[in-house]
Protein backbone atom coordinates (compact mmCIF):
# COMPACT_ATOMS: atom_id res chain seq x y z
CA UNK A 1 0.00 0.00 0.00
CA UNK A 2 2.77 1.80 -0.58
CA UNK A 3 2.59 4.21 -3.52
CA UNK A 4 5.71 5.49 -5.26
CA UNK A 5 6.54 8.59 -6.76
CA UNK A 6 9.82 9.19 -8.72
CA UNK A 7 10.98 12.97 -7.93
CA UNK A 8 13.48 14.77 -9.28
CA UNK A 9 15.94 16.97 -7.59
CA UNK A 10 15.32 20.77 -8.84
CA UNK A 11 18.44 22.96 -8.63
CA UNK A 12 16.49 25.51 -6.64
CA UNK A 13 15.96 23.18 -4.07
CA UNK A 14 19.82 23.12 -2.88
CA UNK A 15 20.76 25.71 -0.21
CA UNK A 16 24.66 26.76 -0.31
CA UNK A 17 25.47 23.42 1.83
CA UNK A 18 25.08 21.76 -1.67
CA UNK A 19 22.49 19.88 -0.50
CA UNK A 20 18.89 19.71 -0.84
CA UNK A 21 17.54 22.01 1.60
CA UNK A 22 15.31 20.76 4.34
CA UNK A 23 11.80 22.55 3.64
CA UNK A 24 12.18 21.23 0.04
CA UNK A 25 11.21 17.68 1.92
CA UNK A 26 8.07 19.28 3.07
CA UNK A 27 6.72 19.59 -0.33
CA UNK A 28 8.02 16.50 -1.61
CA UNK A 29 5.61 14.62 0.92
CA UNK A 30 2.49 16.73 -0.14
CA UNK A 31 3.36 15.59 -3.57
CA UNK A 32 3.68 11.83 -2.14
CA UNK A 33 0.20 12.51 -0.31
CA UNK A 34 -1.34 13.44 -3.78
CA UNK A 35 0.37 10.58 -5.66
CA UNK A 36 -0.91 8.00 -3.19
CA UNK A 37 -4.28 10.04 -3.38
CA UNK A 38 -4.20 9.39 -7.28
CA UNK A 39 -3.33 5.88 -7.21
CA UNK A 40 -6.57 5.04 -4.49
CA UNK A 41 -8.83 6.54 -6.97
CA UNK A 42 -9.50 9.08 -4.77
CA UNK A 43 -8.05 12.44 -6.16
CA UNK A 44 -7.14 15.58 -4.09
CA UNK A 45 -8.35 17.58 -6.89
CA UNK A 46 -11.75 16.34 -6.73
CA UNK A 47 -12.27 16.69 -2.72
CA UNK A 48 -10.90 20.32 -3.04
CA UNK A 49 -13.83 20.76 -5.87
CA UNK A 50 -16.61 19.26 -3.15
CA UNK A 51 -15.64 22.52 -0.90
CA UNK A 52 -13.34 20.39 1.46
CA UNK A 53 -9.00 20.03 1.94
CA UNK A 54 -7.39 18.25 4.30
CA UNK A 55 -5.05 21.09 6.52
CA UNK A 56 -1.79 19.39 7.67
CA UNK A 57 -1.85 19.64 11.30
CA UNK A 58 1.51 17.95 12.14
CA UNK A 59 4.38 17.39 10.34
CA UNK A 60 7.51 14.94 11.60
CA UNK A 61 10.87 13.75 9.23
CA UNK A 62 14.24 12.61 10.03
CA UNK A 63 16.96 13.38 7.69
CA UNK A 64 19.35 10.49 7.30
CA UNK A 65 21.29 11.14 4.04
CA UNK A 66 21.35 14.30 2.05
CA UNK A 67 19.88 14.39 -1.58
CA UNK A 68 22.08 15.95 -3.97
CA UNK A 69 21.44 18.13 -7.18
CA UNK A 70 20.98 15.51 -9.97
CA UNK A 71 19.51 12.61 -8.10
CA UNK A 72 16.39 11.33 -8.60
CA UNK A 73 14.31 10.94 -5.43
CA UNK A 74 11.82 7.60 -4.96
CA UNK A 75 9.18 8.69 -2.40
CA UNK A 76 6.83 6.14 -1.08
CA UNK A 77 3.88 7.24 0.92
CA UNK A 78 0.97 5.25 2.60
CA UNK A 79 -2.10 6.05 4.55
CA UNK A 80 -1.80 4.95 8.14
CA UNK A 81 -4.41 6.89 10.11
CA UNK A 82 -8.42 7.93 8.41
CA UNK A 83 -11.01 9.09 11.19
CA UNK A 84 -14.09 10.64 10.74
CA UNK A 85 -12.21 14.16 10.90
CA UNK A 86 -8.64 12.81 10.81
CA UNK A 87 -6.22 11.36 8.48
CA UNK A 88 -2.71 10.27 8.46
CA UNK A 89 0.50 9.52 6.28
CA UNK A 90 3.92 8.36 6.16
CA UNK A 91 6.87 9.01 4.19
CA UNK A 92 10.07 6.94 2.92
CA UNK A 93 12.71 8.80 0.64
CA UNK A 94 15.51 6.83 -0.84
CA UNK A 95 17.80 7.50 -3.34
CA UNK A 96 17.52 4.26 -5.36
CA UNK A 97 20.56 4.66 -7.37
CA UNK A 98 23.05 5.30 -4.14
CA UNK A 99 20.59 2.71 -2.03
CA UNK A 100 20.41 5.30 0.40
CA UNK A 101 17.54 6.17 2.81
CA UNK A 102 17.38 9.62 2.49
CA UNK A 103 14.99 11.11 5.11
CA UNK A 104 11.39 9.01 6.71
CA UNK A 105 8.54 11.40 7.57
CA UNK A 106 5.11 11.45 8.47
CA UNK A 107 1.74 13.75 8.49
CA UNK A 108 -1.51 14.13 10.12
CA UNK A 109 -4.34 16.34 9.00
CA UNK A 110 -8.12 17.53 9.36
CA UNK A 111 -10.69 17.86 7.37
CA UNK A 112 -11.54 21.48 7.14
CA UNK A 113 -14.46 23.35 5.02
CA UNK A 114 -13.84 26.16 2.70
CA UNK A 115 -14.80 28.58 5.80
CA UNK A 116 -11.56 26.09 7.39
CA UNK A 117 -13.51 24.84 10.33
CA UNK A 118 -13.06 21.41 11.08
CA UNK A 119 -15.55 18.95 9.24
CA UNK A 120 -16.26 15.28 8.81
CA UNK A 121 -14.97 13.61 5.63
CA UNK A 122 -17.40 13.73 3.39
CA UNK A 123 -18.58 9.97 3.33
CA UNK A 124 -18.05 9.60 0.12
CA UNK A 125 -14.59 10.74 0.14
CA UNK A 126 -13.92 8.34 3.15
CA UNK A 127 -15.66 5.19 1.34
CA UNK A 128 -12.87 6.24 -1.77
CA UNK A 129 -10.30 6.65 0.55
CA UNK A 130 -10.73 3.06 2.30
CA UNK A 131 -11.51 1.00 -0.55
CA UNK A 132 -8.16 2.75 -2.58
CA UNK A 133 -6.66 1.19 0.40
CA UNK A 134 -7.55 -1.97 0.29
CA UNK A 135 -7.40 -1.79 -3.47
CA UNK A 136 -3.51 -0.93 -3.22
CA UNK A 137 -3.39 -3.75 -0.59
CA UNK A 138 -3.91 -6.03 -3.61
CA UNK A 139 -1.89 -4.93 -6.08
CA UNK A 140 1.30 -5.07 -3.64
CA UNK A 141 3.28 -7.62 -5.35
CA UNK A 142 4.88 -9.80 -3.41
CA UNK A 143 7.94 -9.31 -1.69
CA UNK A 144 7.21 -5.54 -1.54
CA UNK A 145 6.88 -3.60 1.34
CA UNK A 146 3.86 -3.23 3.39
CA UNK B 1 8.60 57.97 -5.01
CA UNK B 2 10.44 54.75 -4.30
CA UNK B 3 9.90 52.52 -1.21
CA UNK B 4 12.33 50.82 0.38
CA UNK B 5 11.89 47.45 2.10
CA UNK B 6 15.04 45.84 4.01
CA UNK B 7 15.15 41.77 2.87
CA UNK B 8 17.54 39.98 5.47
CA UNK B 9 18.67 36.46 2.94
CA UNK B 10 16.99 33.47 4.61
CA UNK B 11 19.31 30.59 4.45
CA UNK B 12 16.44 28.70 2.53
CA UNK B 13 17.10 31.38 -0.45
CA UNK B 14 20.49 30.18 -1.33
CA UNK B 15 21.46 27.06 -3.69
CA UNK B 16 24.32 25.29 -4.29
CA UNK B 17 26.64 27.65 -5.97
CA UNK B 18 26.44 29.40 -2.37
CA UNK B 19 24.33 32.98 -3.53
CA UNK B 20 20.79 33.61 -3.62
CA UNK B 21 18.77 31.93 -5.84
CA UNK B 22 17.53 33.88 -8.63
CA UNK B 23 13.65 32.46 -8.06
CA UNK B 24 13.74 34.28 -4.75
CA UNK B 25 14.13 37.70 -6.30
CA UNK B 26 10.83 37.60 -7.75
CA UNK B 27 9.47 36.76 -4.05
CA UNK B 28 11.12 39.82 -2.79
CA UNK B 29 9.71 42.11 -5.81
CA UNK B 30 6.15 41.46 -4.82
CA UNK B 31 7.08 42.05 -1.15
CA UNK B 32 8.98 45.64 -2.56
CA UNK B 33 5.27 46.28 -4.37
CA UNK B 34 3.29 45.18 -1.32
CA UNK B 35 5.43 47.81 0.96
CA UNK B 36 5.11 50.40 -1.43
CA UNK B 37 0.80 49.92 -1.46
CA UNK B 38 1.41 49.31 2.15
CA UNK B 39 3.65 53.46 1.96
CA UNK B 40 0.91 54.70 -0.54
CA UNK B 41 -2.21 54.29 1.53
CA UNK B 42 -3.97 51.47 -0.19
CA UNK B 43 -2.77 48.37 1.56
CA UNK B 44 -3.16 44.78 -0.81
CA UNK B 45 -5.04 43.31 1.49
CA UNK B 46 -7.92 45.74 1.14
CA UNK B 47 -7.64 45.12 -2.38
CA UNK B 48 -7.83 41.73 -2.15
CA UNK B 49 -10.61 41.89 0.44
CA UNK B 50 -12.48 44.12 -2.33
CA UNK B 51 -12.35 40.73 -4.47
CA UNK B 52 -9.41 42.14 -6.71
CA UNK B 53 -6.00 41.17 -7.25
CA UNK B 54 -3.17 42.19 -9.07
CA UNK B 55 -2.52 38.91 -11.43
CA UNK B 56 1.18 39.36 -12.86
CA UNK B 57 1.74 39.44 -16.85
CA UNK B 58 5.32 40.04 -17.13
CA UNK B 59 8.16 40.13 -14.92
CA UNK B 60 11.54 41.14 -15.71
CA UNK B 61 14.97 41.15 -14.04
CA UNK B 62 18.43 41.88 -15.18
CA UNK B 63 20.87 40.08 -11.95
CA UNK B 64 24.01 42.20 -11.74
CA UNK B 65 25.71 40.82 -8.57
CA UNK B 66 25.41 37.89 -5.93
CA UNK B 67 23.10 38.32 -3.08
CA UNK B 68 24.54 35.84 -0.28
CA UNK B 69 22.98 34.16 3.07
CA UNK B 70 24.16 37.07 5.59
CA UNK B 71 23.21 40.30 3.54
CA UNK B 72 20.57 42.80 4.23
CA UNK B 73 19.20 43.69 0.62
CA UNK B 74 17.27 47.26 0.23
CA UNK B 75 14.61 46.50 -2.68
CA UNK B 76 13.51 49.72 -3.97
CA UNK B 77 10.25 49.79 -5.48
CA UNK B 78 8.00 52.35 -7.37
CA UNK B 79 4.68 52.58 -9.31
CA UNK B 80 5.28 53.42 -13.12
CA UNK B 81 2.22 52.75 -14.66
CA UNK B 82 -1.41 53.20 -13.32
CA UNK B 83 -4.13 52.78 -16.11
CA UNK B 84 -7.60 51.77 -16.06
CA UNK B 85 -6.99 47.90 -15.87
CA UNK B 86 -2.85 47.86 -15.07
CA UNK B 87 -0.50 49.05 -13.50
CA UNK B 88 3.54 48.49 -13.34
CA UNK B 89 5.53 48.42 -10.77
CA UNK B 90 9.96 48.50 -11.28
CA UNK B 91 12.40 47.63 -8.84
CA UNK B 92 15.97 47.92 -7.44
CA UNK B 93 18.01 45.82 -5.26
CA UNK B 94 21.35 47.05 -3.36
CA UNK B 95 23.22 45.80 -1.00
CA UNK B 96 24.21 48.52 0.54
CA UNK B 97 27.15 47.01 3.49
CA UNK B 98 28.54 46.44 -0.17
CA UNK B 99 27.68 49.53 -2.01
CA UNK B 100 26.45 47.04 -4.80
CA UNK B 101 23.44 47.25 -7.04
CA UNK B 102 22.02 43.51 -7.07
CA UNK B 103 19.73 43.84 -9.91
CA UNK B 104 17.05 45.25 -11.66
CA UNK B 105 13.51 45.02 -12.44
CA UNK B 106 9.95 45.20 -13.52
CA UNK B 107 6.40 43.76 -13.65
CA UNK B 108 3.06 44.33 -14.98
CA UNK B 109 -0.38 43.71 -13.62
CA UNK B 110 -3.54 43.55 -14.44
CA UNK B 111 -6.58 43.84 -11.93
CA UNK B 112 -8.65 40.61 -12.26
CA UNK B 113 -11.90 39.93 -10.12
CA UNK B 114 -12.39 36.74 -7.90
CA UNK B 115 -13.44 34.87 -11.03
CA UNK B 116 -9.49 35.84 -12.92
CA UNK B 117 -11.18 37.80 -15.21
CA UNK B 118 -9.62 41.28 -16.17
CA UNK B 119 -11.66 44.10 -14.92
CA UNK B 120 -11.45 47.85 -13.90
CA UNK B 121 -9.13 48.99 -11.11
CA UNK B 122 -11.63 49.88 -9.10
CA UNK B 123 -12.27 53.89 -8.18
CA UNK B 124 -11.65 53.69 -5.12
CA UNK B 125 -8.50 51.96 -5.56
CA UNK B 126 -6.76 54.12 -8.88
CA UNK B 127 -7.73 57.07 -6.18
CA UNK B 128 -5.66 55.47 -3.90
CA UNK B 129 -2.92 54.88 -5.86
CA UNK B 130 -2.28 58.34 -7.61
CA UNK B 131 -3.26 60.10 -3.81
CA UNK B 132 -0.42 57.57 -2.33
CA UNK B 133 2.10 58.36 -5.35
CA UNK B 134 2.16 62.07 -5.18
CA UNK B 135 1.75 61.82 -1.45
CA UNK B 136 5.22 59.86 -1.76
CA UNK B 137 6.78 62.20 -4.48
CA UNK B 138 5.93 65.00 -1.82
CA UNK B 139 8.14 62.57 0.88
CA UNK B 140 10.92 61.74 -0.82
CA UNK B 141 14.22 64.43 0.17
CA UNK B 142 15.42 66.08 -1.60
CA UNK B 143 18.77 64.08 -3.66
CA UNK B 144 17.30 61.16 -3.65
CA UNK B 145 16.64 59.74 -7.05
CA UNK B 146 13.03 59.66 -7.91
CA UNK C 1 14.94 21.80 -30.87
CA UNK C 2 12.62 21.78 -28.44
CA UNK C 3 12.82 20.10 -25.66
CA UNK C 4 9.67 18.87 -23.62
CA UNK C 5 9.30 18.34 -20.05
CA UNK C 6 5.60 18.03 -18.19
CA UNK C 7 5.39 19.62 -14.90
CA UNK C 8 2.71 18.12 -12.33
CA UNK C 9 1.78 21.65 -10.54
CA UNK C 10 2.21 21.00 -7.05
CA UNK C 11 0.23 22.47 -4.46
CA UNK C 12 2.54 24.37 -2.92
CA UNK C 13 2.98 26.52 -5.81
CA UNK C 14 -0.33 27.81 -5.52
CA UNK C 15 -1.36 30.68 -4.13
CA UNK C 16 -4.48 32.41 -2.48
CA UNK C 17 -5.91 33.79 -5.62
CA UNK C 18 -6.33 29.90 -6.15
CA UNK C 19 -3.38 29.90 -9.42
CA UNK C 20 0.09 28.94 -9.86
CA UNK C 21 2.17 31.84 -8.03
CA UNK C 22 4.34 33.37 -10.58
CA UNK C 23 7.37 32.39 -9.15
CA UNK C 24 6.96 29.03 -9.54
CA UNK C 25 7.39 29.35 -13.29
CA UNK C 26 11.06 30.63 -12.71
CA UNK C 27 12.21 27.06 -11.49
CA UNK C 28 10.19 25.53 -13.97
CA UNK C 29 11.93 27.19 -16.39
CA UNK C 30 15.12 26.13 -14.56
CA UNK C 31 14.05 22.33 -15.31
CA UNK C 32 13.43 22.84 -18.20
CA UNK C 33 16.85 24.03 -19.33
CA UNK C 34 18.32 21.04 -17.55
CA UNK C 35 16.18 18.64 -19.65
CA UNK C 36 17.47 20.42 -22.56
CA UNK C 37 21.29 19.77 -21.46
CA UNK C 38 20.03 16.11 -21.01
CA UNK C 39 18.17 15.58 -23.87
CA UNK C 40 21.54 17.46 -25.47
CA UNK C 41 23.78 15.14 -23.74
CA UNK C 42 25.42 17.87 -21.81
CA UNK C 43 23.86 17.38 -18.49
CA UNK C 44 24.39 19.91 -16.15
CA UNK C 45 25.43 17.88 -13.32
CA UNK C 46 28.81 17.47 -15.39
CA UNK C 47 29.26 21.16 -16.10
CA UNK C 48 28.96 21.77 -12.16
CA UNK C 49 30.90 18.84 -11.79
CA UNK C 50 33.54 20.36 -14.07
CA UNK C 51 33.65 23.64 -11.34
CA UNK C 52 31.53 26.04 -14.10
CA UNK C 53 27.77 27.59 -13.36
CA UNK C 54 25.74 29.12 -15.80
CA UNK C 55 24.85 32.17 -13.67
CA UNK C 56 21.36 33.73 -14.49
CA UNK C 57 21.78 37.30 -15.70
CA UNK C 58 18.27 38.28 -17.05
CA UNK C 59 15.20 36.40 -16.90
CA UNK C 60 11.22 37.47 -18.70
CA UNK C 61 8.34 35.84 -18.32
CA UNK C 62 4.85 36.75 -20.15
CA UNK C 63 1.64 34.93 -17.89
CA UNK C 64 -1.24 34.54 -20.41
CA UNK C 65 -3.54 32.51 -18.86
CA UNK C 66 -3.13 30.70 -15.01
CA UNK C 67 -2.04 27.56 -14.15
CA UNK C 68 -4.37 25.03 -11.77
CA UNK C 69 -3.27 22.72 -8.78
CA UNK C 70 -4.37 19.41 -10.89
CA UNK C 71 -2.81 20.87 -14.29
CA UNK C 72 0.15 19.06 -16.08
CA UNK C 73 2.53 22.15 -17.84
CA UNK C 74 4.27 21.43 -20.92
CA UNK C 75 7.15 23.06 -20.65
CA UNK C 76 9.07 23.46 -24.04
CA UNK C 77 12.50 24.94 -24.03
CA UNK C 78 15.57 25.87 -26.80
CA UNK C 79 18.72 27.07 -26.77
CA UNK C 80 18.55 30.46 -28.31
CA UNK C 81 22.06 31.78 -27.93
CA UNK C 82 25.19 30.19 -27.52
CA UNK C 83 28.65 32.45 -27.45
CA UNK C 84 32.11 31.90 -25.96
CA UNK C 85 30.77 33.37 -21.97
CA UNK C 86 27.11 33.35 -22.26
CA UNK C 87 24.02 31.27 -23.38
CA UNK C 88 20.48 32.14 -23.71
CA UNK C 89 17.20 29.98 -23.59
CA UNK C 90 13.70 30.43 -24.44
CA UNK C 91 10.37 28.80 -23.28
CA UNK C 92 6.44 28.26 -24.26
CA UNK C 93 4.60 26.50 -21.41
CA UNK C 94 1.02 25.07 -22.41
CA UNK C 95 -1.55 23.40 -20.66
CA UNK C 96 -2.23 20.32 -23.37
CA UNK C 97 -5.53 19.19 -21.54
CA UNK C 98 -6.97 23.08 -22.01
CA UNK C 99 -5.13 23.60 -25.42
CA UNK C 100 -3.88 26.51 -23.16
CA UNK C 101 -0.46 28.80 -24.05
CA UNK C 102 0.04 29.52 -20.16
CA UNK C 103 3.29 31.39 -20.64
CA UNK C 104 6.67 32.35 -22.81
CA UNK C 105 9.83 32.95 -21.33
CA UNK C 106 12.98 33.92 -21.77
CA UNK C 107 16.49 33.48 -20.04
CA UNK C 108 20.53 34.38 -19.99
CA UNK C 109 23.24 33.31 -18.38
CA UNK C 110 26.93 33.95 -18.05
CA UNK C 111 29.70 31.33 -17.31
CA UNK C 112 31.43 31.50 -13.76
CA UNK C 113 33.65 29.59 -12.70
CA UNK C 114 33.55 28.60 -8.94
CA UNK C 115 35.04 31.49 -7.44
CA UNK C 116 31.83 33.35 -9.15
CA UNK C 117 34.07 34.85 -11.57
CA UNK C 118 32.96 35.24 -15.76
CA UNK C 119 34.71 32.64 -17.67
CA UNK C 120 34.73 31.40 -21.06
CA UNK C 121 32.52 28.19 -21.39
CA UNK C 122 34.91 25.65 -21.40
CA UNK C 123 36.10 23.98 -24.88
CA UNK C 124 34.59 20.71 -24.20
CA UNK C 125 31.30 22.02 -22.74
CA UNK C 126 30.37 24.69 -25.96
CA UNK C 127 31.30 21.58 -28.04
CA UNK C 128 28.66 19.01 -26.52
CA UNK C 129 26.19 21.86 -26.71
CA UNK C 130 26.38 23.01 -30.49
CA UNK C 131 26.59 19.02 -30.55
CA UNK C 132 23.68 18.66 -28.91
CA UNK C 133 21.42 21.20 -30.57
CA UNK C 134 22.44 19.52 -34.20
CA UNK C 135 20.89 16.48 -32.81
CA UNK C 136 18.06 17.94 -31.46
CA UNK C 137 17.34 19.91 -34.69
CA UNK C 138 17.46 16.08 -36.86
CA UNK C 139 15.17 14.73 -33.92
CA UNK C 140 12.85 17.19 -34.22
CA UNK C 141 10.13 15.36 -36.77
CA UNK C 142 8.70 17.34 -39.67
CA UNK C 143 6.07 19.25 -38.71
CA UNK C 144 6.30 19.94 -35.20
CA UNK C 145 7.63 23.72 -34.16
CA UNK C 146 11.06 24.60 -34.36
CA UNK D 1 15.65 32.84 26.63
CA UNK D 2 13.23 33.17 23.59
CA UNK D 3 14.42 35.37 21.32
CA UNK D 4 11.42 37.04 19.11
CA UNK D 5 11.08 37.55 15.28
CA UNK D 6 8.60 38.91 12.98
CA UNK D 7 7.95 37.93 9.97
CA UNK D 8 5.69 39.87 7.71
CA UNK D 9 3.64 37.04 5.67
CA UNK D 10 4.67 36.81 2.09
CA UNK D 11 2.22 36.52 -0.52
CA UNK D 12 3.76 33.85 -2.36
CA UNK D 13 3.91 31.83 1.17
CA UNK D 14 0.00 31.21 0.61
CA UNK D 15 -1.82 28.67 -1.18
CA UNK D 16 -5.36 28.06 -2.43
CA UNK D 17 -6.69 27.32 0.48
CA UNK D 18 -6.17 31.00 1.27
CA UNK D 19 -3.69 30.59 4.43
CA UNK D 20 0.08 30.39 4.86
CA UNK D 21 1.23 27.08 3.08
CA UNK D 22 2.49 24.70 5.80
CA UNK D 23 6.28 24.10 4.55
CA UNK D 24 6.89 28.17 5.08
CA UNK D 25 6.85 27.81 8.68
CA UNK D 26 10.10 25.12 7.88
CA UNK D 27 11.70 28.31 6.70
CA UNK D 28 10.79 30.86 9.23
CA UNK D 29 11.80 28.52 11.92
CA UNK D 30 15.08 29.10 10.30
CA UNK D 31 15.20 31.99 10.10
CA UNK D 32 14.19 32.13 14.23
CA UNK D 33 17.36 30.01 15.18
CA UNK D 34 19.33 32.40 12.86
CA UNK D 35 18.44 35.50 14.71
CA UNK D 36 18.99 33.67 18.26
CA UNK D 37 22.43 32.98 16.77
CA UNK D 38 22.80 36.52 16.69
CA UNK D 39 21.19 37.30 19.50
CA UNK D 40 23.83 34.78 21.01
CA UNK D 41 26.28 36.51 19.89
CA UNK D 42 27.38 33.30 17.78
CA UNK D 43 26.11 33.99 14.43
CA UNK D 44 25.66 31.41 11.94
CA UNK D 45 26.86 32.86 9.43
CA UNK D 46 30.56 32.74 11.58
CA UNK D 47 29.67 29.32 12.02
CA UNK D 48 29.75 28.50 8.35
CA UNK D 49 33.20 31.10 8.09
CA UNK D 50 34.46 28.23 10.15
CA UNK D 51 33.47 25.49 7.70
CA UNK D 52 31.06 23.91 9.25
CA UNK D 53 27.12 23.86 9.46
CA UNK D 54 24.53 22.72 11.76
CA UNK D 55 22.45 19.81 9.16
CA UNK D 56 18.87 19.75 10.04
CA UNK D 57 18.49 15.53 11.72
CA UNK D 58 14.57 16.30 13.20
CA UNK D 59 12.17 18.66 12.59
CA UNK D 60 8.31 18.27 13.74
CA UNK D 61 5.93 21.33 13.22
CA UNK D 62 2.09 21.35 15.13
CA UNK D 63 -0.11 23.74 13.18
CA UNK D 64 -2.97 25.49 15.33
CA UNK D 65 -4.53 27.97 13.98
CA UNK D 66 -4.00 29.44 10.19
CA UNK D 67 -1.33 32.05 9.02
CA UNK D 68 -2.90 34.58 6.12
CA UNK D 69 -1.94 36.97 4.40
CA UNK D 70 -1.77 40.47 5.91
CA UNK D 71 -0.24 38.82 9.57
CA UNK D 72 2.57 39.63 11.28
CA UNK D 73 3.85 35.97 12.79
CA UNK D 74 5.98 36.41 16.11
CA UNK D 75 8.08 33.73 16.16
CA UNK D 76 9.92 32.84 19.44
CA UNK D 77 13.29 30.30 19.33
CA UNK D 78 15.17 28.93 22.37
CA UNK D 79 17.89 26.86 22.30
CA UNK D 80 16.74 23.70 24.23
CA UNK D 81 20.07 21.13 23.57
CA UNK D 82 23.57 21.80 23.13
CA UNK D 83 25.74 18.43 22.97
CA UNK D 84 29.13 18.11 21.31
CA UNK D 85 27.76 17.06 18.22
CA UNK D 86 23.95 18.28 18.31
CA UNK D 87 21.56 21.35 19.04
CA UNK D 88 18.60 21.32 19.13
CA UNK D 89 16.22 24.24 19.39
CA UNK D 90 12.15 24.87 20.37
CA UNK D 91 9.81 27.45 18.43
CA UNK D 92 6.28 28.90 18.97
CA UNK D 93 4.61 30.98 16.79
CA UNK D 94 2.43 33.73 17.50
CA UNK D 95 0.14 36.34 15.86
CA UNK D 96 -0.09 38.91 18.24
CA UNK D 97 -2.65 40.78 16.80
CA UNK D 98 -4.77 38.09 17.06
CA UNK D 99 -3.48 36.49 20.11
CA UNK D 100 -3.37 33.59 18.54
CA UNK D 101 -0.74 30.41 18.50
CA UNK D 102 -0.19 29.30 15.17
CA UNK D 103 2.14 26.26 15.85
CA UNK D 104 4.71 24.99 17.95
CA UNK D 105 7.85 23.31 17.05
CA UNK D 106 11.37 22.06 17.22
CA UNK D 107 14.37 20.85 15.05
CA UNK D 108 17.25 18.83 15.30
CA UNK D 109 20.98 19.44 14.15
CA UNK D 110 24.15 17.37 13.95
CA UNK D 111 27.56 19.65 13.63
CA UNK D 112 28.94 19.03 9.86
CA UNK D 113 32.28 19.81 8.09
CA UNK D 114 31.91 21.43 4.70
CA UNK D 115 32.52 17.38 3.50
CA UNK D 116 29.11 16.96 4.98
CA UNK D 117 31.06 14.83 7.72
CA UNK D 118 29.17 15.04 11.12
CA UNK D 119 31.71 16.16 14.00
CA UNK D 120 32.48 18.08 16.70
CA UNK D 121 31.10 21.85 16.91
CA UNK D 122 33.80 23.82 17.42
CA UNK D 123 34.86 24.58 20.95
CA UNK D 124 35.16 28.28 20.30
CA UNK D 125 31.23 27.97 18.65
CA UNK D 126 30.12 26.10 21.33
CA UNK D 127 31.65 28.29 24.51
CA UNK D 128 29.56 31.56 22.45
CA UNK D 129 26.89 29.57 22.66
CA UNK D 130 27.08 28.81 25.80
CA UNK D 131 27.54 32.28 27.36
CA UNK D 132 24.94 33.72 24.57
CA UNK D 133 22.55 31.43 26.11
CA UNK D 134 23.35 32.73 29.78
CA UNK D 135 23.30 36.15 28.61
CA UNK D 136 19.84 35.36 26.79
CA UNK D 137 18.44 34.12 30.21
CA UNK D 138 19.80 37.40 32.42
CA UNK D 139 18.29 39.40 29.54
CA UNK D 140 14.97 38.14 29.62
CA UNK D 141 12.75 40.44 31.71
CA UNK D 142 10.30 39.72 34.71
CA UNK D 143 7.15 37.83 33.09
CA UNK D 144 8.06 36.67 30.07
CA UNK D 145 7.80 33.53 29.40
CA UNK D 146 11.35 31.32 30.14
Amino acid sequence: MWVPLDIDVRFAETDLMGVVHHSAYVVWLEAGRIAWMNAAGMPYTEVAASGHHFAVTEIGIEYRTPAYFGDTVRLETRLVELRSRQVGFEYQLHCLAKDALLATGRSRHICVDLAGQMTRIPQDVAERLTAGMARLMERTPPGMKQ
